[in-house]
């Protein structure tokens, strides 16, 4: 007996984390980014593309350490044994070419970007390890000017993507108050210190917790409903009521007043003081049409290191409900900042930035949500292939098709003419053309209208009228094609 | 004293190998594969994107050896230890998508692609580790109707990017004639077989060396103009007239007549036979208004393993000249062929493909080469900022012109008033806009035609008196200030 060899046969899987994406999910977003590249370019941002790597010491923060060089990014090590990692985010590369071709570029330079980003991180359910970003940064412009721009384009960029000016808001704050508020604490210039962050994880939970929740978590510790204690900050009294006053400066719809009430508690701090200037500096330059679009909100934190002054938060306020009915909290869907110290890292003199990032992906699934019954564009017409020695006249139809402005293709995968139709209803063709010996001999083509076809199927009994006077298929003299596809395609617009 | 310290600055340069691209390439890019993707599409193939990584063993032919992870593909381990690879092509992400999706797919299915791939090769000029490709495909269509339409879809799409029909051809061969050829030659079932390799070689220097010199390569070898002696491969003198015959057999312009030559040398052998057969039956399906696009030549071998039919080559035959004059050759635009292999790697059954890949960088080069006057686009309105204190109004200017359609933008570097006309000439504004306390106080605007101003700088004397005609520089009212822009601007069209 012969043994059969064992073939190795890989197992055909997408990588962990990754996703495949096809079609009218692929179509939406290459919509949306090019709606919001027309705005960028109209704003006099021009495109840019760096390189899917860069060299890992150019990354900064996330710089992989000897024992784990995948930390955060993916790296590998270059047959020269330098490493390189795949960007995590647009503005490292950005920081990098600014630094690399400073002399030759013009000052402020405004560029845009839109493409994918990688995150080596643990994969979760909607949180993938690839996704594209779509950004726009001016370097080389100081406070506040070019940072009340960005607010502007920022709700620009919204809208353009499809969001109406009554369900977004951009919410501004400034790094430079929490700055302040942490001299107040004398916690100052303590970056990275444990109590600092203790302190700002409390100040998050504000929402969700309320002013009673946090008092405790800055103060003793707090018990959570299952039991658990949380170690408390121990903050002195007067600086738990700093904080919380703080938290609640905010009045939604009066910037002056949370301006009033910030200045309050943090003008005799340095950082205090002038983050709260730039702030009424932004707010005065913020042209009326959108003056009800950009809000001062003390609670936006972001959480990135670098950013050195305001920071901006696009946070959609519609309220939409899953497929089952439950209403889902749509959030943030895009942020951005100043950042005043990344070009300074390869340079060593101060380059004054500020820029935008859109989540694409949250954005589309919002929109989606929000507008669930919204028609999928439809396949191709397909010309169904039932004589082999007919396909150069199947291709023909298939050519005046299209020179008609029509998508539509021959069938090309056999002759059994069940499968045929089956593969143009699985395609979401609207229309089949048929031609077999008989309809050639008299000249003519059957177009089947499938739209009708597969309403028809659904409410068979009750319009039987409509059915006489529209029928599912009809025949059309072949010199008519053209003319009777987009009739029958006519009915379903 | 005290010792200042160093603080460690990365070197900001694009990793070896890679490239930044920006304004006006990236947008002729863009550009092009929006064409081509509109044809795509036009022919009933849908968008499809797959992630950059894909596992190392699902990639094939390149799968890395345990002691070079990274030979000719970026590899490394993720976090569970299997090795993923970043695409260095289209098709074999396509293959492992249809073998992991096969039963929810419609078939055959269709889809194109455009997105980067990379090669982890040793850089050299022009030639870059991350490049784009852009591909369609039938998977799940045998030969020859689903090849025949490649290749006309290969030449509407060459069209398509620019290219008239008169400057391009789509060259067609066969894998299996060549298999034929070694059939006769006796080397059949001799995959991957030095000899093979060394024949291939030499019929591959036919264009350079004519016939001579590629019989002195089959046979007893040949010394070139430096000396240098390349070793024979020593074919007996029928064999070495076998392939002459083969090589000579292409008659240009006429398919009937290289298919008539090639069928003298290989009707005996099957795989000529069967490779003959399906190229007639191409050469039948290809309609009147390409048969001149497409051509039999069976000159096109396409280096990759994995073509098992009917092979393409996209080649442009108009010549052109580099900058200094120079003529240059341009060649081969994209490639593609049957492929009936390789979702057989994940599913043990054959699923007959066919597919072509466009050369976007090579495409984009050859037309610029051809047009190298072409204007570029231009860069947006720069509205000067003079007083700080008006950057609402100035914001205002910019917002009403991009209203009105055009680009425009603020100057937000400084308010020093040389700076900013330089800046404004650096990013090819066609206009600047200036509102100092005088013009201001009379309700004007300056409209600074910056086109003219060049040309004026450059033929200073000989044009006084259109010079006096058309200012370069005039006021407006305030409230006009589009319709001034607009009719400046349409000087230059």
């Amino acid at each position: 007996m012969v043994k059969k060899q064992k073939t190795f046969r890989p197992k055909a899987r997408v990588p962990r984390g990754f996703r495949d994406r096809l079609g009218d999910e692929l179509g939406a977003e290459r919509e949306m980014l090019a709606r919001i590249s027309v705005v960028y370019e109209a704003h006099g941002f021009d495109p840019l593309e760096t390189p899917a790597f860069e060299y890992t010491d150019a990354l900064g923060k996330f710089l992989p350490d000897v024992d784990r060089p995948n930390a955060g990014v993916f790296s590998l090590q270059d047959d020269d044994q330098q490493w390189i990692s795949l960007r995590y985010d647009l503005t490292a590369p950005l920081a990098r070419f600014v630094a690399e071709n400073y002399d030759g570029l013009p000052k402020p330079f405004r560029r845009y970007q839109v493409g994918p980003v990688w995150r080596n991180e643990k994969p979760g359910p909607g949180r993938f390890r690839q996704f594209t970003q779509c950004d726009a940064d001016t370097v080389g412009a100081p406070a506040p000017y070019a940072d009340a721009e960005m607010c502007v384009l920022f709700a620009e960029v919204i809208e353009a993507a499809g969001v109406s000016k009554s369900d977004f808001a951009i919410r501004v704050s400034n790094r430079k108050i929490v700055d302040g508020l942490f001299e107040k604490l004398g916690l100052a210039n303590l970056e990275g210190d444990q109590t600092r962050l203790n302190v700002m994880r409390s100040m998050d939970k504000f929402d969700r917790l309320g002013e009673a929740g946090v008092r405790l978590l800055l103060g003793p510790g707090r018990k959570d409903e299952s039991g658990d204690f949380t170690e408390g900050v121990k903050l002195s009294d007067s600086n738990i009521d700093a904080v919380i006053s703080f938290l609640t400066s905010t009045v939604a719809g009066d910037g002056p007043a949370t301006l009033g009430n910030l200045s309050a508690i943090l003008s005799e701090t340095e950082s205090g003081k002038s983050g709260i200037d730039e702030l009424i500096e932004i707010s005065r330059q913020i042209p009326d049409d959108y003056k009800n679009s950009v809000a001062i909100d003390c609670s936006i934190i972001r959480g990135l290191e670098y950013y050195t002054g305001p920071v901006f938060e696009a946070d959609l306020t519609f309220t939409a409900t899953d497929e089952k009915g439950r209403p889902v909290r749509l959030g943030s869907v895009g942020g951005g900042g100043r950042y005043d110290g990344l070009v300074e890292r390869f340079k060593g003199v101060k380059v004054p930035s500020v820029g935008i990032s859109v989540g694409v992906s949250r954005l589309l699934a919002a929109l989606a949500l929000r507008n669930p019954e919204q028609a999928s564009p439809s396949g191709p017409i397909v010309v169904l292939a039932l004589e082999k020695d007919q396909m150069a006249a199947y291709q023909k139809m298939a050519a005046e098709l299209r020179a008609g402005g029509l998508r539509a293709e021959v069938y090309l995968g056999g002759s059994n003419f069940a499968k045929q139709l089956k593969y143009a209803d699985k395609r979401a063709a609207p229309v089949a053309i048929i031609q077999g010996e008989d309809e050639r001999a008299k000249g003519e083509v059957t177009i089947k209208d499938l739209v009708l076809g597969a309403e028809l199927s659904k409410k068979i009994e009750d319009n039987t009228q409509w059915r006489e006077d529209q029928p599912a298929q009809f025949s059309a003299k072949r010199e008519d094609l053209i003319d009777a596809v987009k009739k029958t395609l006519a009915r379903h617009l």
